[in-house]
């Protein structure tokens, strides 16, 4: 007998016969002999429409309230849920992450999970009951009642299966799993068996929103084997492993990609220590997050060339900060690129096997995609290429790298 | 300066815009200097449409997970009724019943109140904010979520007082006060400005459905003034008293009706001793229950004639058990007519005043009205007459009281 924990997102909740067929799930993998706890997400949907009535009567709802407001959504789907396992004739129990005692600190809207109590989850499990918690939500000191965060319920789940020593967390998507990569783009992506927890990473925040970055993170602090899964089909998805075994044959894991990016460069900046800072201090300053950071000696060699990238979101903002701080740097000349996009290659097997960077440049080549900048990591390269080599870029690199075959 | 606590229902905060003019009012009341605690129900409709869910999902919907599902309506009207006051620059913070801790047994969907801390609240107030409750809900000692029933609402905010030690509990209601009975039937109807918690209670229990009845017995017995008001007009409601004061001169305090009442008389039983719990255990061991009661001999002597009156949805099934009890009893025969309604004059006056009861049925005579069945209590005397005749005979009490006048 196991104690699994599994996870159902708004989508695979977003109706009364969605409810009903994951307590069917539910109900076979309990009738397998294993212990369960369930956690999800609020209807598809209803998180907006509460955020909606919110906006309405506030423009920049007060976080305490608006986290009273939004964690109604998961507290309906537990009710629901619980609701159908009866029905299934599968005892359950729904708690609000207030009952199971989800602490969290007291930062409304994105708060983070200090600890759990499992102690009434687990006398309600040895009575036989699936037990059913709203994911997204907990409790701060005080009582008041905190949120996670959009895709906090990843989060939820992966931290209820740590609190328990659950032996699976099972993360269920309309996915069936994590692919080389995004087969809208690459129709012989294929799905992966398994993955590392850092490979993971690398593809969740690079564009392959399988699972919320922070329950990744979480799962490999904890040691909780994590695994995708689809709602809709059958299958064993993918699983998310602790450890590296054959992964020497798996050098690529796959490839991510990030759509909505744009580069600024700034153009003969005196070289000297702390330019960096001077530069990118105020882009912080602004809000603005900086993903890639590239800097070369200017032509010149006095002076110095710097490029990065923010999301494109944040595009103007941080052009309006660049020419003030180039201005006050007595810079040449400041440039900037909205058409752009990030391809990374991820992969652990990457460390220990040279040439890798070199075969992923001259696939890029041969298709004639001029690489833009360049930042590599230890299981990572990521290109900056023009946005309308993105799907050409996508297929060349899975197709160079045999992505397609197990 | 005065701690009030203010309940609004479904229909007051039945929108954005109603929740705006809510938080107005709330407001109001703070700027003249006085503590406000408010209680709220559900937005009109939201109940209905989560009870909608669960029966969707399952007929007889599990009490324990019912309450964790509807108990989500008071919860978002908390959220941006405190938003709304935050807005209007009124420092405010919500309590869900579990916050609080409004502390009930554990009758889901029935709840009764058993207890409530009011530390947390009242440390609100003591900081100048406006404390916002969930109505309707609570917690067990097990900390399940539970529901008082519906109108439950108008307990909580009665409780909340009592806990509390308010000065006045105000019931924001559709309608801006307690009449002499209902305008719709009566154009010239008035408004009561106060009534007493007896004469109260027989109103709200005879069809004039302004409050909940186990808010009113709540409120008389912790001694909590309660005072009913229009959510949508200013006016000083009617206030329900402690004190008798110049009852003497208000001899009447209006006309409540039944209108969806039944009849039945079972003819010629053996006039025996316990004869009349021979009749009615069964009907009670049918879940139906018996309103007027009334026995007579019969014309022999030694029979006697045995009548009641039901809510018309039990009518098939009360005439079938008493048939079959008839039958046992060797009674002559069982008559029964849907078609009746009950018209209760109410007032506390009525004790010390003979010549009531004759007046009332002489004004009923005159307009022809054949009374069926009359029962009498200290504070009321109801009479069952045919449905036909209810406005006319509405109207004849009304006038012969002389109720329109002040």
């Amino acid at each position: 007998m196991s104690l699994i924990v599994q996870k159902y997102g708004g989508t695979s909740v977003g109706s009364v016969e969605r409810i009903q067929a994951v307590a069917e799930r539910v109900k076979r993998t309990r009738d397998q002999g294993h212990q369960v706890v369930v956690v999800v997400s609020a209807m598809s949907g209803e998180t907006d429409r509460l955020i909606g009535l919110a906006r309405a009567i506030q423009p920049q709802p007060v976080p305490r309230e608006l986290d009273v407001l939004i964690s109604t959504g998961e507290q309906v789907t537990i009710a629901l849920l619980s609701m159908a396992l009866e029905a299934a004739g599968c005892p359950a129990r729904s708690y609000t992450g207030s009952q199971v005692q989800i602490r969290t600190d007291s930062a409304h809207n994105k708060a983070r999970i200090s600890d759990i109590d499992g102690a009434r989850v687990c006398s309600d499990l040895d009575a036989g009951r699936v037990v059913v918690v709203a994911g997204f939500q907990g409790i701060d000191r005080e009582g008041n009642i905190t949120t996670l965060g959009r895709g906090g319920s990843d989060t939820s789940a992966v931290a209820m299966a740590a609190a328990l020593k659950a032996d699976e967390c099972q993360i269920y998507t309309d996915v069936d799993g994590v692919y080389t990569t995004d087969p809208r783009i690459e129709p012989r992506a294929r799905k992966l068996d398994r993955i590392t927890f850092e490979e993971m990473l690398e593809m969740a925040s690079l564009g392959s929103k399988v699972l919320q970055i922070r329950a990744v993170e979480f799962a490999g602090k904890y040691q909780v084997p994590l695994r995708v899964l689809s709602s809709f089909h059958d299958g064993e998805g993918t699983l998310i492993s602790l450890e590296e075994e054959n992964v020497e044959d798996a050098k690529i894991a796959g490839i991510a990609f990030a759509k909505d990016e744009a580069k600024l460069t700034v153009l003969g900046v005196p070289d000297q220590p702390g330019i960096a800072y001077k530069i990118l201090g105020p882009i912080s300053a602004a809000n603005v997050e900086v993903d890639m950071i590239v800097q070369n000696v200017g032509s010149d060699g006095a002076t110095t060339d710097f490029t990065f990238t923010v999301n494109r979101n944040d595009y103007e903002t941080a052009l309006r900060v660049l020419k003030e701080t180039a201005e006050q740097l007595s810079a040449r000349e400041v440039t900037g690129d909205q058409k752009i996009v990030k391809l990374s290659l991820v992969g652990v097997g990457m460390r220990s096997h040279a040439g890798i960077a070199s075969r992923m440049f001259e696939a890029l080549a041969h298709e004639g995609i001029n690489i833009r900048m360049i930042s590599t990591s230890e299981i990572k390269i990521s290109v900056v290429i023009d946005e309308k080599y993105l799907e050409l870029g996508v297929r060349a690199l899975h197709d160079a790298f045999g992505l397609d075959k197990p």
